[in-house]
């Protein structure tokens, strides 16, 4: 059993949560402060082997860390931000994929005992949600997405001031959105997923399916290790797959984009994940959500923008949210 | 001026408001008690010749039933409903285009000066979904979709309890959700939009289109005024043409109404509107989504129903909601 303590002594009055952000390759923990400063963070390794390494690699991660920094500050609890399908209010962290998780683990409860601290867990886009919502967009704004355009595709909604959950924490899915009847065939079963067009992973899979059959693209050189930001760039480079690729997923952004508009009428979108870095995709979509939204909702929609919250720190941002109060439901201030 | 006080004697302890649901055709005017029960209603016929005609057609409707009935119970204050593009915080009929709202109109303040009572307004679909928040789903469940298969198709959102509205009032609009890059082109501008598919008025329009491809068609004998109980019906007994649009009605609801589901992650859906008199489509759209949502999502959807409530008097009974306490977001219990 591990003892390290997590309660050291605060040389200031500011509140301190311990924020931990676990994704599938990497695990982020930090101290962050209740106005948003993050005062020490380390990235360490996720062995996704089985879920008992994925485990073991996560209390391994906030040991190590409290070893170095568990004489700094006071911190009120713990905040953990997770892949997959959470249950926030009985602290479970029931099911994910990318990180191999099959049976629910009562994680708060456990991390609790071993931490002597409140644990909260969230879904990690849930999480950037929030940190938006305290720190970001939520500032100015009270109805927005947050979307995140990364590996896969989700959104967090914010209706009011208040994360729209769903009935079992899974609002969000926007990746399963289908929009095209003849488009591929999804993992989930259905066809013309968003997921498949317009993530970074679809994206990357899209393009190898279809080098063979674009035997002059530049994108033959990258086959094992492509990656995003190479097709943007080869498209920008007039790469006729990389063009087609890119235009796709912009395609099946602007359709999709315009049904959550018409939806649930937002103030804003957030762009945030990996994929947001192409400042034209985001450019591009809030020229034609302006054209083709609805006029009364299109008229409501101040702006879409890149997320201005590191997209390195944002999940980090938020798990340390989750310590505070406020509730789940992000009504904090 | 018109100086019929709206004050009588109440011979109970219930509260009371005056309901009036206006539509395109008709304007149902009562009174409802708190528990939901309509104590008296009249129903009149509207004018919509102009914004003028129309706007006198609701004056007049208010004012021969409290000619009627304004010896009757002292009701607290009017709610009403209507078409279109509502700001219920400023009392302003924005817009809309069944009813040629063209300038938008400061109704609840005129109405208040009129009647002597305090005026609320907002969207019917929103009121609808009120009426379901208080008398219907929304005793049981927290995260519920009213959706809406009437001459058009939208749908209210509940989440935790409270109506997400959107920026502007106007989030719900499911009917421009675009399913199929390859569909009919919409009133909107884009192509595939449900409600050219799906709704009582795009059926209807698709049938008579495609009449002539379909000569031994029965709804051939319907032309000029064909229901879609109608096309419900000669589906039923095996006519092609009716068979095509109720099919490809029902595909189209169970694209979006899966991809709400992803988004939205509700436990109930409750149709309701003119269209949801089929029950098959009801049925059919539940066994649909429990196989083709995510599995969180459809292991979390209790259910897909028809609504308990009138649905000749549900509009009725969600614009009197809004005379009482708990404010525009329905949180009132």
């Amino acid at each position: 059993m591990m003892t390290t303590s997590a309660r050291g002594h605060c040389s200031k009055d500011q509140k301190v949560a311990i924020g931990v952000d676990v994704g599938g390759t990497k695990i982020l923990v930090g101290y962050v402060t209740e106005d948003g400063h993050v005062m020490e963070s380390r990235q360490y390794s996720m062995d996704r082997t089985s879920q008992l390494s994925a485990l073991h690699s996560i209390d391994e991660a906030i040991d190590h860390f409290l070893q170095l920094f568990g004489g700094g500050p006071n911190a009120e609890g713990i905040g953990i931000g997770l892949v997959g399908h959470i249950d926030p209010e009985a602290g479970v962290w029931k099911h994910a994929i990318n990180i191999p998780i099959h049976e629910p683990v009562h994680l708060a409860e456990k991390m609790g005992e071993r931490y002597g601290l409140p644990v909260t867990l969230d879904n990690d886009v849930r999480c950037a949600t929030r940190a938006e919502l305290l720190y970001g967009a939520g500032q100015e704004f009270k109805h927005f997405i947050y979307l995140n355009l990364g590996t896969g595709i989700s959104m967090g909604i914010v209706s009011d001031g208040r994360l729209v959950r769903g009935a079992a924490n899974y609002a969000g899915e926007l990746g399963h959105m289908s929009v095209n009847t003849m488009g591929p065939r999804c993992s989930c079963g259905r066809v013309g997923c968003m997921e498949t067009i317009a993530s970074g992973g679809g994206m990357i899979h899209r393009a190898i399916d279809l080098l063979s059959s674009y035997p002059q693209s530049t994108l033959n050189q990258y086959t094992s290790h492509l990656q995003t930001d190479r097709i943007f760039i080869e498209a920008l480079q007039g790469d006729i797959l990389a063009t087609r690729i890119r235009n796709e997923a912009l395609e099946a952004l602007q359709i999709s984009l315009t049904n959550v508009v018409n939806l649930l009428n937002p103030e804003v979108i957030i762009v945030g994940g990996g994929v947001s870095r192409d400042k034209t995709i985001v450019e591009d979509l809030e020229a034609y959500l302006r054209k083709t939204a609805l006029p009364a909702a299109a008229n409501a929609l101040v702006r879409v923008e890149q997320s201005n919250l590191d997209v390195g720190r944002v999940g980090l941002l938020g798990a340390a949210t989750l310590v505070w109060g406020g509730g789940l439901n992000g009504t904090y201030r």
